[in-house]
């Protein structure tokens, strides 16, 4: 770490060179608490696995140990030597910019191409980089043949190859790991981000990874090319008023849904590209998580878990499918209850001995809404279990899987009742009062609930408590892949911790580890961080913009107005989404993504949906039903089926007309394609003369 | 040629090693026939680029000449010695499948690998391979800077590295350009044709080429797994002759017809895999006709024309796009011209005294048909000149863009009427004998035309002329690429041949071409094969099932037995096609092809649309609507919206739920990738160590 002439390709790494306890410890990349009951032989075992050679399946980290009271957890912090973590960044195929500015997977020979003559090497990687490679040199400590299970723990068997931060993860012997905030990047990113006009979406790919980044740029350019227009013709056509132009409008904002979505795909995919993730396949290495046979791997022949894909696809159409339809309708009969129930009550009320009084009526949208929210959380659960079981290779599938399972049901919830007052009372004006209230609720809610209300409770826990940290921590939610996707199990976490005193009592078989400084900060920072929130991914941010997106381009025909307070909320909700991250939850694990996922797959269908309620809305619209008297009722809907197949072509010509890359993107893929194509040629070639060379040569024919 | 022990690596290669007169020549895979007016030194000056070393731009082949009268055009026969066509083929980057039966990049060095140990390296390629590169030799021969016109023809001006047998060919100073049958192995592929149940799909590819093979394997698929199922649902349909049943057969149609189009995209990616096309691209190199400054390729470095992609897609968009729209608004309002026309003349004709008969109510009918036809014709020049201006890099992008123009306009013209008879005049039963009337004229119509009237055309031209193949050569369309896709331009063939006799009157500067022998049957079979007709590409056999699938599936629900008819025509127009390709047309030059491009869409839009037609018949079907007598017109219309969206959300998920690659095709081309990433990574470390070990070693941070 300190030497600085080290060349970089010749020279045989010695990973023991910064073990040395008297060196200065580099920074924590992650910090992983053990459960007070854990046996210490377990976590000797353990470390030693952390520092061990790689040719003993062990991870060669570096590791100390936090100070911390008899009887409380063990905390331990894991960091890497520099070189460790470059070499590592290799293996890994991590991409990054070299001096000629393109994209390309960092070879640690190369080094010099990607950190310039006068770079320090230190600066290659970002601190998120930095964590990303830690924790999967973790989640890859991997069981052997001669650890049958966990020292002391008989029962918790493991299978060889299995990744063992993962089996102590899910036995709840680990309780919760995740990586520190770094104060001075953290403020320099803040301050930029709460007060430029554009998003720092670079910086923030930086600190908190590619998934956060892209939901940034998502809603930045969801706000600012398609809210802000839309926003500008619905006040006209507020102002304006008339009946006439609603349909123009109307079509205009389909048509710009249409467009925005494509265009969004092709940005999307600009970023991955830049950010070098748009590579990523199902066929990449596997999450942790995934479970199969230890077999090599078909495509790289390295030794990972197989699963066979068709009993993923039977399990997803032959098990989860039906059951999440079975949900779906219980959650549609449920609705139908309510409103029937409603309609009763309502009808029960006009007679004034039935004893029903109008606050009475109230009751089944109120019972609704309680059930809506309490049903909600179990099918979180049974989504995200479904989803596991199914096994999926990569986070993204997992990710992408779990999303359409939430998605459908909370369209269901979140927009049936709408289309029941739309199309089969028939209401306009009740809808227009539905939607305004909805919207408005839906964006001060979430404010509150993301922002104000942590920062409440917060200020309130500071004061009674000075050592406030420790005791706020009590049940938490520890995802296995630093992400919200994960298992969603439920660990019980540590419920005191040190107070940077020095306590003689560890135990003997931990005294190897060597201990952090007393005066070190990081100890302090470790408990502090490991007492806030878990960030559960993107999907919560990404559901709200979702359903906003529902409300003001499904009913757009009766409530043109939308778009501005939609307009409005973003401007605050993207300020209020980066105060969290900055400053409310435990820093994120940065995840790489190469596009939005099953969320476009979301959007678009939304989007081919409001052609259709859209045009239901105008053909039910008596005003609109004024414009043509003459026409007979059937005549009067096969005219708005007829516009709805015509804007259904129009999406399909504008999807089919807008190719998903942009060329240039399409023409550095193919590049990079070609050139690895000849090189593979070369290697043959160069392969086969020196066998030829060594064999005497044979006629052909 | 005739060396059996040449070792493939190291030694020189010496081009002229063949061109010895006494030589035996090698079969000739493209016979050249020149203008008869064409100065010989031009011929002569073509000659030596052609047999030229290609450090001076030649192509270095092997060229006879025909024994030809004198005032007729003389006839050229190009061949390459085995050794020049295996190195031509790796610089092409055909794929072979080696000895462990994977498909990949030819590599000289590597032959071993490919023919085996005991394998003649003379098997394999294909003749149609060899044919393949013996073309895109020719066509690879650039002007150089020395070379302003050719010789003779000061205003034929030509820029630095335009092809000069395309410029030639545009200028008609070539007039055909054919390879040649190769008897043996059509007559072993004709006869396991012919009788054999199943196609030969792998030896019709090794023969005709990809996109002819493709075209019979999908043409096959449609027949066995689509219409035969659904000719036996159709015949039960109709015994049971219940309109009740109706619906749940046009249901089962249109989902057997997404799925159908699903799997087949499918099953065409795993031929694409097999037959080494899948990773064909719109960047692949570029088609002769493509043309552009001469610039660096981008990708591959080598110097090709390149043309902005910008300017293309304006071009598609801003000019040829309108042009299109308005000729199919014009063909939709002659149709309908033609249908007011005789409802007027239908409706004097109930007036004994206008002296209209029933014979004249016809003539809209017969006007409106012949005026379709000849339309026709000037419309496909017109789409494939717009095409043409277009500019599209490469081959499939052109057939892609010609074929929808095509398709769109036949489209109209073959199913508007039928759509104005169910849905405007609402007549079940004209529209059902419209229907079997079209069907049986186009089936019984197409294999007479394709296959009897040729035949007959032949037997007739046989008798009165014992040497009839110079006799019955005059007009010829030439392709520019050796496919229907082609310029279009006429160019007038020569219309006498030699008989086989020695004229000494070959013009002096023609005298260095050595002349076949006088007795090789080769040159009766040029002239013989240059009589033929050209086939102009798979797009009207296409073009004929796309139409039949329309009659079949668009309108299934007035008459389920279509496909039953259409099944029996398909079994017969295999046979017919393979006939026809077998003996009647000259031998296609192979074409590459990844799948059945604009064919897929066109096909899958016409299965969208048959969703909203048999929804449409069953709604305005009198016997349907005699079911359901409580509902209200309007009511009816919306059941049946439902439904057809219902059926169009099913088909959007199966579209989403079906990968478009088996997954095995899946991991192999990942496989692939890794591995040339691989070789590319390993390569660019051993630069590095390179350069760093020439280089003194600088201290980086």
């Amino acid at each position: 770490m300190t030497s600085p002439e080290v060349s970089f390709v010749d020279d045989v790494f010695d990973f023991t060179d910064s073990e040395d306890a008297d060196a200065p410890f580099p920074p924590t990349y992650m910090v992983v608490r053990f459960a007070s009951s854990l046996q210490p032989r377990a976590i000797a075992w353990l470390v030693d696995k952390v520092r061990g050679p790689r040719s003993h399946g062990g991870a060669e980290l570096l590791v100390r140990r936090q100070h911390t009271e008899p009887g409380e957890g063990v905390i331990l912090h894991v960091s890497a030597s520099c070189r460790k973590l470059l070499e590592l960044a290799e293996d890994m195929e991590l991409k990054k910019r070299d001096q000629a500015g393109l994209m390309r997977e960092f070879l640690f020979a190369h080094l010099r191409d990607f950190v310039g003559e006068k770079g320090s090497r230190e600066d290659l990687l970002t601190t998120a980089e930095r964590q990303l490679i830690v924790r999967h040199e973790l989640d890859n400590i991997r069981a052997l043949s001669e650890d049958p299970s966990i020292p002391g723990y008989p029962n918790f068997r493991m299978y060889e190859g299995q990744s063992i931060v993962q089996v102590m993860m899910h036995r709840a012997l680990i309780t919760a790991m995740y990586p520190l905030h770094d104060e001075e990047s953290l403020k320099r990113l803040s301050t930029k981000w709460y007060y430029s006009k554009v998003q720092p979406i670079e910086d923030i790919r930086l600190y908190f990874g590619e998934a956060v980044a892209l939901y940034f740029k998502f809603l930045d350019f969801y706000t600012i090319k398609l809210l802000l227009p839309l926003a500008i013709v619905g006040v006209l056509q507020m102002v304006l008023s008339t009946y006439e132009t609603l349909p123009f409008f109307c079509i205009c904002n389909v048509i710009a849904v249409t467009v925005f979505l494509e265009v969004w795909r092709r940005r999307s995919n600009e970023s991955a590209f830049q950010w070098g993730t748009i590579g990523m396949t199902s066929l990449d290495e596997p999450r942790p998580n995934f479970h199969g046979t230890m077999m090599r791997d078909t495509v790289t022949g390295r030794l990972l878990p197989q699963f066979p894909r068709r009993t993923t696809s039977i399990r997803m159409y032959c098990v989860s499918l039906p059951i999440v339809v079975v949900c779906l309708f219980l959650a549609f009969l449920v609705m139908l209850a309510s409103f029937y129930a409603e309609e009763r009550l309502t009808q029960l009320a006009k007679d004034p001995e039935s004893g029903v009084t109008s606050l009475t009526v109230m009751l089944p949208s109120v019972v609704y809404s309680i059930l809506v929210y309490i049903v909600n959380l179990y099918y979180r659960q049974l989504a995200t279990y479904l989803t596991e079981w199914e096994n999926h290779r990569t986070q993204s599938q997992f990710e992408r899987h779990r999303v359409i399972k939430l998605v459908a049901f909370e369209f269901v919830n979140t927009f049936m009742a709408l289309f029941y007052i739309a199309f089969v009372y028939q209401d306009m004006d009740m809808l227009r009062y539905q939607l305004a209230t909805m919207l408005i609720i839906l964006q001060v809610v979430n404010n509150a609930q993301e922002a104000v209300l942590p920062l409440v409770m917060r200020c309130l826990s500071k004061v009674p408590s000075p050592p406030r940290v420790p005791e706020s921590s009590s049940v938490r939610t520890v995802s296995s892949a630093g992400d919200g996707g994960g298992s969603g199990l439920r660990y019980r976490g540590l419920t005191r911790a040190s107070t940077n005193e020095l306590y003689p009592g560890v135990p003997e078989v931990l005294q190897g580890i060597p201990e952090l400084e007393p005066d070190d900060p990081r100890q302090r920072q470790a408990l502090a961080e490991g007492a806030m929130d878990v960030y559960e991914g993107t999907y919560d941010d990404y559901l709200e913009v979702f359903i906003q997106f529902g409300y003001v381009f499904l009913f757009s025909a009766v409530y043109p107005q939308a778009a501005l307070w939609a307009l409005l909320n973003n401007l605050m909700e993207s300020r209020v989404d980066a105060f969290k991250l900055c400053r409310l939850f435990q820093r994120p694990l940065a995840r790489r993504v190469k596009d939005t996922g099953a969320w476009q797959r979301a959007f678009e269908a939304v989007g081919a949906m409001s052609i259709m309620t859209n045009c239901g809305l105008l053909c039910v619209s008596p005003p609109m039903r004024r414009l043509a008297p003459d026409l007979s009722p059937t005549q009067w809907v096969l005219r708005w089926v007829a516009v709805e197949h015509l804007l259904m072509g129009v999406r399909y010509v504008l999807h089919q007309a807008i190719p998903d890359k942009p060329e240039w993107v399409r023409v550095a893929l193919a590049k990079l394609n070609y050139q690895s194509k000849q090189a593979l040629r070369k290697e043959r070639a160069l392969k086969r003369r020196m066998s030829s060379r060594r064999s005497p040569k044979k006629p052909l024919d």
